[in-house]
Parts: structure tokens; C-alpha cells; sequence
């Protein structure tokens, strides 16, 4: 067999350079990490497509996003004929390592909202919660390795579910020092924070 | 591998601001719980899209409730047409838990209903039961467990089958306290006490 | 995981107030019992959709009925149209018991001739029967549990393949008393015992 | 679960009263016996459906006598556009029993052929062979179990590929008395002897 | 369950009658062999349908096979539209048993090639090699056993990759003998040879 | 069963003469290797096919490198439309050896674009490196074997991720003597240095 030989690396925080690039955090067995949800669209009939090793669940939370985007569109101030003009494929990397849970919720959905308005996410921002279809914001586990991981990245700001809020008194200060906690409710309080007004350099005509 | 840690907390009744938003009862090995039915509507050519990591029997129930509704479209008031012109998405959170079985029936037909009516559900009210393809309400179990639930979660006014009044019995008149039940023997029964004349707030246009 | 706790009941016989409706025999490992086939029709292109838990053997008998209907539209005075303009749903309740098997053949095809012709089901009656494409009926087994069954639930009119007849020595008279047999050799011998010439009540309009 | 109980039985030849029914022999662990193909056709693109719980290889089998009408349409004067217009569905009865190998392959081009010409099949015939898609007819096992059911089911006409020949001579001559042997090289051959002149009664029109 | 009992027999050379119809060799546990691929063509949208109970690279070599003549129908004579008009299905006998592996690449292309110009293959020819979707033709193993077979069935012209060459040294000069070899590098080196410019008798039009 | 005896062999570089060929590196339990892509395009709607025995990452790889392409059609110098108008074919050889993993991103992207624009690839180049959707080059594992390789294969031009520089570090001067480095951040640098200007012979039109 012709395999590749994973090279594991904890990685830091790239910028926001690009639309539909965010940052989420997440729990591993040997402890937090960062990963990056991506997504591209390209003319076609509004398929979904994703990439990245991803479990059903994993797979779940994205389909979510998109019908969420859909059924809100005009709240997002967008025009709902992208949604069956557009082909979205969404990826996380890194290919060799399976992933699943719903936490990436969030993540999943600034990162097709960033797409499909081709604005800018917040600098240095990362996320972690599961999100509903009618839009709500679950809390998550790991949430002690998933901020110690954020700031070994060099993330300074950080979305989580109002019901994570608890779970911040068992981590010491020290740890909790130079990041900036933002609890949300609802998916709209994410893209709210998380999506800037000014478009990416380049951006896609949609 | 990436997994989200599954965070269990026992729900509380979340209001009936929402169409398509419908409180159930669950039965799980460590006692009785709520969960929520969530359903969104777009445009699209008729599809039905499923997801909160869902077996293959709570699945069919979707359908069935789907189906039950297209069939008897005229007797609801809605034009048959939206049945081909709207797709719809089930949701029931939490992804990263596992469900299965017929008894979200009734919560899945009212959920719905309600996406397809955009009435309001009556408020604080939570219902469990397998629904059949020519209507029927049938009797589930786990009922003094699902009971228990109900309350701790705030629910006053509770749906069972006519079948499962039977099961009242057995359970101490302390913890049947404050609740109302309303016994059914068919959907009709069921969307009769539940959906409101109401719309909600901002109604989707179908 | 939620799940439904099963609840085991022996059914009654409930009438034929529906089109679509049709009593049928089954074998389980702690006796006989009945069963129930639905069938509903909505617009459409003439699909099949099965739900209630089925194995593909009984699934084939669905199949096996839809087509059979579809070659010999014109004997039962059909539209042969109708078969690419509506969807056909059976279902099976309940969902949380697996079902399997070809001995609901005869029970299937009734359904779906009363849903496509909205005729009643004559009274009281329940049936078991394997069948073939070109429409013979084929014996089943467990003959004596579910005569058994048949009679504990009001039943009293029970369709057989002619070549169970001799099954029926077997059983003691005083089982048998209240029973009228029907011994079939084809499908055609099967509707035209099962279906009346009347229409349900508020027939779809097909 | 609801299962059917199989109940085993010897089968007997059943006329030529039907277009697309033949009947073939094949082999079991506990002997020979014949079986019944049924093809059955109506309106629609062309598609192939098999049912009586068919393993891949004689799904295949069915897969193959199609596409060599298909493509051998002219060759018995069909016309080619038939086989775009009529849905073909093939059943093998019993549904009970799992049925796989590729000696019904003989039995499955006769019944397809039979079906879209409305001809008759030769009386007491019984067949077995695998097909290839050039049209060749291959030799297969277990013909004297095969030979000893058509005899006593009633079968006096019996299609063998001519590389079978071999085998009868491990055969009794009491036992090949009453039978006449017909070896085929070519599904020419097959159809050639199988099929008559004389259509069935009330033939479909094509 | 109704079974087919293999009858495990070695075949002969069986002449250039049919177009599309390519002699193969084979490696199996009990030594080698020769196989026939079998290509037909039927008026459709193009679609590619594979039997003779195919492992997965097995099936690949065809797709490739397809691919390949594609996109080099110009180079071969060829008007591409006929890949879009013609319906494509290649059968490996015998359906008993399963067969995997890339060797029979060059056989698959050549049998769709001839099927493609209804042109003639040429006399006791039979071949074996791994195709790449550029053209290259790819040695393969067991090219003893292969040669043997080939040579007990009849043949005397054998196609091999000029990379199993140095496999001919290890073999006695006496089993060579009557054998002709043509070594090539691509598959326009294979169809040069092996496909004759005379058409088969009664050519389908394409 | 009929399988392929498979012949293990080291290849060697194959030149740069055909669009849609490119060398990629790989590593396997018993050292490096080189393996090559193949791009086919032919006439269509825009679908991508897999072949060469790949697992689902690998088989990612090659969506994410299509996607990037149709997304960043302009900046190649593509027309859009030929993403909807040409069907992509990508094979791995040889089909015997079941390959996974993302580090062929490189390649695979360089194997498409070489297609889409037909232009040629630079000579002895050989490359591996995981791709994401937003256009990164991530480091892969096995550097040391694959190297090694790559130079018994006669490459002389290696294009690796800049965050796998420091692999060369462990690696003894006389292994590397011979060859030159390519450090890339991005898909873009990598099809500046690997693309040539210059179209292959015989282009196909586009
Ligand atoms: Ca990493
Ligand atoms: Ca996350
Ligand atoms: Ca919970
Ligand atoms: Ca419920
Ligand atoms: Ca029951
Ligand atoms: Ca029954
Ligand atoms: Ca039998
Ligand atoms: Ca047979
Ligand atoms: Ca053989
Ligand atoms: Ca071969
Ligand atoms: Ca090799
Ligand atoms: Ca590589």
C-alpha cells in the first residue's frame, strides 16, 4: 500500500485573509488543537460537497449550516438564488485525520457566511459550539484543552455557546489572561461578532 | 481524531416562539428526557432532509409524517402545491447523540405541520407517540420516565395515545401534579390541540 | 441513545373506514398475530416509498403488488396513467418491530388496489398469502397460529392460498368455529372476495 | 419480528398459459427442483427490476439475457424502441428462499423473450444454462438432480447445453424415460425450440 | 438456497467470429487459463455496465478501457459521438466465478475497440496487460502459467508487455514452441495487432 | 478466482511527454516510491472519476484539487466553462496496489491543470505534499524514503511543502547531492515552477 506517514503539528493561528477560512477548536485524545473549516463555492446547481475525513456527524453539522443560510438569507442581507446557483464544497484539513462531533458547528457556518458574502472574518478569532437548525448555539466539551490550545496558536478572541460560560471557573486565571470570551445564544450573535463589514481582497462576484 | 466531548445536561422547555419547533419525550437508559423537533423549510422541488444522528425508524417516522401531511394537505388548509415547491429539513438535536425508535411521531408531524402552517405550538407542551400512515396515534413506552421529564422541564400540557392512559396509574399522584394530559387517537387529535390559529412571528411566505 | 421501549399488545381488528387499509396474518416467534398494511397516494411520478421496519423480502412484495397492478390496470377497470401520476407510501406499523417475509403479498396488493381504486375492504376480514408476478398465490407458513390470532382480534373472514387448505386439518373445530375460509388461487380471486364495490368514504379523487 | 415460516414443497410444471413465464431447473442442498421465471412488462424507459431474493450473480444473469434482446432485437423481429418503452421487472418465486448462480440464465432470456414477443413457450419444457452476452450457452452442474425433479414435476421436454451431453450418460436410462433432450450451443437455439409461433391469450400490445 | 454447482472445465480457443468477443489469460490458484471478455453495444446515453462477477480493479480496467478510447477516438477512426449514442456492456463468463485483478486490461480495451469498429480480431490471439489511462500497457505476473494455458487452448499468438520479456527466459524452449510473441509498449501497439481491418460479418451500423 | 499475480518493481521517471502525467512520491512499509497520475479529459458534464484502487482520502485529494481549479479558473487563465463541459479521468497505477492518504494533493493538482491547459510539465520533477481547499501545501511524512526514491528514479527536481525543509536536515549530503529543492507555501507555487509554458504535441482542443 501506498500510504502517508502523518506528521502531527500544532498549529497556529493564519490569518483572515481569506473568505469562507475559519478557525475552530477542538478536542483530541491528546488534548486540544486548532483546525481550520474552508469553503469554496463554484458555479453549479447548490450541491454540497465535503472533504477532510469527516464523520456523519461532522457531515450533519455542515448540511445544518447551509440549510440554516438558506432559510435566513435575506436576514444575511443575501440574494436566495446563490444557494442553487452555487456549489459549495467545504474541507477541513488535515486529510489523514478523521474527524467527527458536532462541535464545529459554528465554524462551519461563519465559514459558509463568510463564502457566500465574501466578507472578512474578525482577526485572531476561533469558535467551538454545535449549532440547531432554528438556530440556536449548543455548548461543548473540552472546552479547558480547546482554549489552551487557542492561545498556544495566538488566538485572542474566542466565540462560545452562553452555556460554556460555566465551564471557564475551573481553568485557572493565568491560562484565561490575554484571551477575549464572547458567549453567544444564537448563530446570529456568531456572525454578528465574527463577520467584518469589509469584503476580502479579490472577492468572488456572486 | 477530532471528537467533540459530549457534554449531558437535562434540557428545559425553550418557549414556542419558533414554527416548526415542537417539544417530544424521550426515553434513555439513564431516565426520561425532552427533545426538540426542528423543522426549516426552502425552496426547492420537494426533498426531505434528515438530520441529529438519527436511526433508520426515527427516520421512517419523518417520512410517514411527511407523507401524512401531503395526503391530507386540503383537510390543514394548505395548497398542495408547497409539497413540490418546498423542501424540508428535520433536525433534532443533539448530533452527538444517537436516536432511534417510532415515538417522535407525533412531536415529527407537529413540527411540520406547524413549518408548513407557520402557526404557533401551544405553549409549554411536550407529546410522544408513533403516528401511522393512515393517521393513527399508538402507544409508546417509557411513559413514566418521559413524565418525569416533562416536568422537571417545566412542560404543563402533555399529548399521549388514548392507549396510553392505561399508564397514568401506576404513577404516584405527586408526580402527575400541575400537568395536563390530553389523550388522542389520531394526528388530527393531535394537531387540533396543538397548533395554534397564531402565526408566529414573522411568518416564512410559502 | 433514545430509544422507544417497546410495548407489546395484541391487536383488534379496526374496520375498513379506509381506502388503503387491509388486515393481514403474521407469524412471530411467540405466535400469531395481525398486522396492518396501509397504503396512501399523493401526486407525483410514481414512486414507492416503503417504510415500518421492512426486510427485502417483504419489500419485494410491495414491488411485486405495484407492478402486478400496473400490467393488469385494465382488468381492474384503472387508468393506467395513474400509475405515473401518484406516489405510493405503505406502510406497515409498528416501526420498532422488524417485519420480514413474502406472507403479506396477498395483504399488500389489497392495500394498493382499495388506495388506487378508493373501494372499501369488505368487513372483518384478515388474510395470508405469498404472491407471484404473474399472480398465483402461494401457501404460507404458520397457518394455525395465525388462524389463532385471526379470531382473538374479531376477525372472521380469512383468505388462504388454496394449497393451505390441508393446513387446516391440523386445527381443532372449535378453532375454526365463527371462521369463514376463502381458498384463493390468484390475485384476481383475492380482490374480488377482498374489494366492494363500494367507495370509502371522501375517495380521493384520482 | 414478523417472519414468514417456509414451508417446503415440491413444485409441478403449470402450463404455457402465460407470455414470460419458463420453467427452469435448479440445483439445492437437498436435491433438485424447478422454479418458475416471471417476467412481467409495463410502460416506462426501459428500466430492469429482480426480485425473489436474488443473489448478484443470477441478478446478473437477468442483466445479461436484456442486453442480448437488446442488442438481437431485430434478429426476433422486435421492434428496438420497445426496449426503451417498457419497464421489465423478472421475479423468481419463492421469496423465502435465497437463489444465486448462473444457471437460470437460459430460463430468464426465454422469459424476457416470450415476454416482449407475447408467444407462447413450448408445453412440459423445463431449461437450464448459463448465458454469455455473445450468446453462447454454457454447460452447468448438478443435472441429474435436475433431470430426476423435471421428471417428477412433470416436465417431458428438457433444454441442456450441448456441453452437458456428457452428463447424462452417468445417468440410469430408466430415469431418462418420458424425457426428450434438446442440447443448445446459442441462445438462437434456446429461443428457436422454446419459444412457438402462437401467441398467448389476450397478448399485450407492444 | 437455489445454488449452481461449478463445473470447473478448461476452455478452447473459440474463433474470431463476433466483434468484441477477446481471448484473455488468466492466473488462478489451480494454474492458468484463458478467459473470454465480451463486449455488446446497445443504442442509449453511454452508460457503461459491467457482469461476470468483477472485483473492483477488475472493473476499474474497464472503466479505464472506456476512458481511454474516448479520448482517442480520433486516432482510431472513430466519430466521438457514438460514445455518447451506444450503451456499453462487457460480461466475463463464467458468472460462477469471481474475478479481479488489472491484468485483463489490454483484453478489455481491445474487445471494446473491436466492438466500437465492428472490425474482426485477429486468429488465435489471445493477450494479457495492465492498461494506464495514458496508454501504457504494464507488465503483469504468472506468465508461465498463462503461456501454458494458452497453449493447451489452442493459441499461437500471444500479446505481452515488452516488460514481461525477461519473464520468457525462465520458461523450457519446448513450451514455447508454436507460440508467437508480440511484445508492446502502449495500447495503439495492442490494437494495431490485434485488431484486423475487416470488418465481422453483419456489422451492427454505428 | 481469477486474480493478477502482482510483479513488484521499482520504476523509474517516464518523461514529460503527455499533458495530464505527473510524477508524485509516495511511501510505503517497504520504502519510498515514485507513482504517476494520469489526467484524461474527454467530452461531458463536468463529472470526475476515480480509478487505481484509491481510499477515500486519497480519493479527497483529487475533489479538492478539481474544486481548487474550477474556483480559480481566471487566475490560470481557464475558461470556466470547460469545468462543465469535460469530464475528468484520474488513474493512479497499478491498479493491484490499494493506495491512500493526502499527501498526492500536489500531484493530483498538477496532473489537472496539465490537463485543463495542456501544457507541458517541467522534466525529472517529482513532488508530494497534502493541498487544502484555500490553496495551501501542507507538510506530509516519509520525506526521507521518498527522496531517496525519487533519486533512484532519475528525478532531479523535487517540489516539497516549505514546512517540510526541515526533514532534510536528518537526511546525509550525499543522498541529497544531485538534486534540487522546491519549497512551496501554495497550489500557486507549485503550478508556476511545475508547469511549463510550452503545450505538449498534438494538444487537445479545449
Ligand atoms: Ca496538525
Ligand atoms: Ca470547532
Ligand atoms: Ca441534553
Ligand atoms: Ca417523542
Ligand atoms: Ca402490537
Ligand atoms: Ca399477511
Ligand atoms: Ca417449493
Ligand atoms: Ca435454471
Ligand atoms: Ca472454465
Ligand atoms: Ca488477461
Ligand atoms: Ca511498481
Ligand atoms: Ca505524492
Amino acid at each position: 500500500e501506498y500510504l502517508g506517514v502523518t506528521e502531527y503539528s500544532k498549529e497556529r493561528y493564519q490569518g483572515n485573509e481569506f473568505a469562507g477560512v475559519v478557525t475552530g477548536l477542538a478536542w483530541t485524545a491528546v488534548g486540544g488543537e486548532i483546525l481550520f473549516v474552508e469553503t469554496s463555492l463554484s458555479k453549479g446547481k447548490g450541491t454540497l460537497t465535503l472533504t477532510g475525513n469527516l464523520g456523519d456527524v461532522m457531515k450533519e453539522s455542515a448540511m445544518l449550516a447551509h440549510e440554516y443560510l438558506k432559510s435566513h438569507a435575506e436576514d444575511l442581507g443575501l440574494n436566495p438564488e446563490i444557494f442553487s446557483n452555487w456549489n459549495v464544497h467545504v474541507h477541513v484539513p488535515e486529510g489523514a485525520i478523521p474527524k467527527d462531533g458536532p462541535s464545529a458547528g459554528v465554524t462551519m457556518v461563519t465559514s459558509l457566511a463568510s463564502a457566500f458574502t465574501q466578507q472578512k472574518v474578525k482577526k485572531n478569532l476561533a469558535m467551538t459550539g454545535e449549532i440547531t437548525l432554528r438556530g440556536k448555539v449548543l455548548p461543548v466539551g473540552g472546552i479547558k484543552e480547546k482554549i489552551l490550545a487557542a492561545k498556544r496558536a495566538g488566538i485572542t478572541e474566542i466565540i462560545l455557546s452562553e452555556e460554556n460560560k460555566k465551564n471557564l471557573e475551573e481553568i485557572k486565571d493565568e491560562y484565561l489572561k490575554g484571551l477575549n470570551f464572547h458567549f453567544v445564544k444564537t448563530i446570529m450573535d456568531v456572525l454578528d461578532f465574527a463577520l467584518l463589514k469589509t469584503k476580502v481582497n479579490r472577492p468572488v462576484k456572486l
